[in-house]
């Protein structure tokens, strides 16, 4: 049931012409602060700004010309649905988005932007459910989940994957959790590239069902989340849990002051600009730094999608 | 009078092990913009932030033994006081910044953080020499100017010489000038390494004293400069100047609008942090691209340095 190794690296291959290989930056300040040799991942660096368009590829990707002359259709108010109206166009299909009929401006904006087409929603998963119904009914269009899915899974996997190759074997991987697509797919990876990693999660305690997963080994649902990290508000799928629960150590937890402490920091410091769900990942390694001194830690900077005239600080 | 190639590659030799090798990024949709291929030379990841790095260690490499034990002295608000800090800390010299009284906490903070000393003054130029004299008397440090200082421009050559040897040959070369320490330092490398090269500085209007000398053949003063690119208020120099004159082709105004625009477009696209200064640059891109069509264009970012608390957007 869990990909092999072959499966991650044929995800590297397939992709690999449509996104990119995004780089690897250090902080001698962070590392002085933290003590530890600290590498990160920029995923804020790639296409539409966040690691979501390497599963939206990956998925399209393995489509028939059949169901790519369909098109695909997603639900989503994030990244997500982003990457999918972007890695469509890239791959000559078509996208249709399900956003709630308050999403932001920007975030539709840029959804079309990208030339997929959007239909609105309610705010409840009934509408939801209704509206994409009617929509696949009419269209034939494959859905695609934004990370409960096997095929975006493996595509985010290979961040971890170039990232391991670029740097060599990790002590520790540090990915925030939401929906646990970044996560799963990074913890899976790690545990076949090198069994002695230990992957950890990172989340906001306002959106702790992730930990609260682990904890009880059952998904536990995301009621009303309350944190400023918006990718991390959802919960848990039945493809993404069972490998977390196999593969991830633990999920360290944050308070939403060290999440914008870390943002800012990451801003001022490393001169580049990562969304508050990347900031959590961070916040994680300094709230736990004393277990992390004098390793080799790689963290994943899921993405840098922000809205400049609304900062946090 | 003009340095030669050879004293560049001296610099970049020579400072080498001081500073970072910053990274040179690219963005698709920059590109799709303009029409053209652009290359960014990130100096807001050097370190401390800006170029002023290169030069500030250039020049303290430099002094004899006997010099550096007595310690080195400038005046500056911006970016070079923190840079000559930095610098002498990590050459085992001290430095001492004199700064207006009312300089930017921030600013202040971060010289002081880097172990300089800091001697306050009022924001005449006449204390601002008292002050500078009587501290040079009593210690006997060497006085290194931010940027009319012949070692300060050939440190700062060391980006665009770095800049080619990873990218090739460019057609253009974009850089701001303020004083011209980082134009000239530009301006004299590009002519040594490929004659048809064609370098352009990029200034405000609301402090185009360089644009004016260029046209009058005279260095003109820096009057009540009026620009959010604080980097960019001072006037050239004897020894930046004549180098400006002799190789830099033209100097592209540009409204303050447009530096607010570029800055934001470059930090929502390329997911980086730029100052207002180095936002000059691209935004003398955006306003002429018709005439870069097509080209191989290199944008020197000069660096990252912003408070986060005070955004123009």
């Amino acid at each position: 049931m869990i990909p092999t190794l072959k499966d991650v690296q044929s995800a590297v291959k397939r992709i690999g012409p449509y996104v990119h290989r995004t780089p690897v930056l250090t902080s001698s300040t962070i590392d002085h602060r933290v003590a530890a040799t600290v590498y990160f991942k920029c995923e804020n660096f790639q296409r539409m700004g966040a690691f979501k368009m390497r599963g939206a590829t990956n998925a399209i990707l393995q489509l028939s010309d059949e169901e790519r002359a369909r098109g695909v259709i997603t639900h989503s108010s994030g990244n997500f649905a982003a990457a999918l109206a972007l890695a469509a166009r890239s791959l000559d299909t078509h996208a249709t988005i399900v956003m709630p009929s308050d999403a932001s401006p920007v975030k539709k904006e840029a959804v079309s932007g990208y030339g997929a087409k959007i239909i609105e929603c309610d705010r409840t998963l009934k509408s939801r459910e209704t509206v994409m119904a009617s929509e696949r009914k009419k269209s034939g269009a494959t859905f695609i989940h934004p990370y409960n899915d096997m095929n975006v899974i493996l595509g985010n996997s290979t961040a971890v994957w170039e990232f391991v190759r670029e740097v060599g074997n990790l002590d520790v991987v540090i990915a925030p959790v939401g929906g646990g697509g970044l996560l799963a797919g990074t913890a899976l990876a790690v545990n076949h590239i090198d069994y002695y990693t230990v992957t950890i999660g990172a989340e906001p305690f306002g959106a702790d069902d992730a930990y609260l997963s682990l904890k009880t080994g059952k998904i536990q649902p995301s009621i009303n989340p309350k944190t400023i990290a918006d990718g991390l508000r959802t919960q848990l799928g039945d493809k993404t849990f069972p490998i977390i629960l196999q593969f991830v150590s633990k999920i360290i937890r944050v308070e939403e002051s060290e999440i914008i402490d870390a943002m800012k920091f990451i801003w001022e410091r490393m001169k580049i600009v990562i969304e508050p769900s990347s900031a959590v990942a961070v916040a994680a390694l300094f709230r736990n730094q004393t277990e992390f001194a004098k390793k080799k830690i790689g963290i994943i900077l899921s993405g840098g999608n922000v809205n400049l005239t609304s900062l946090p600080f």
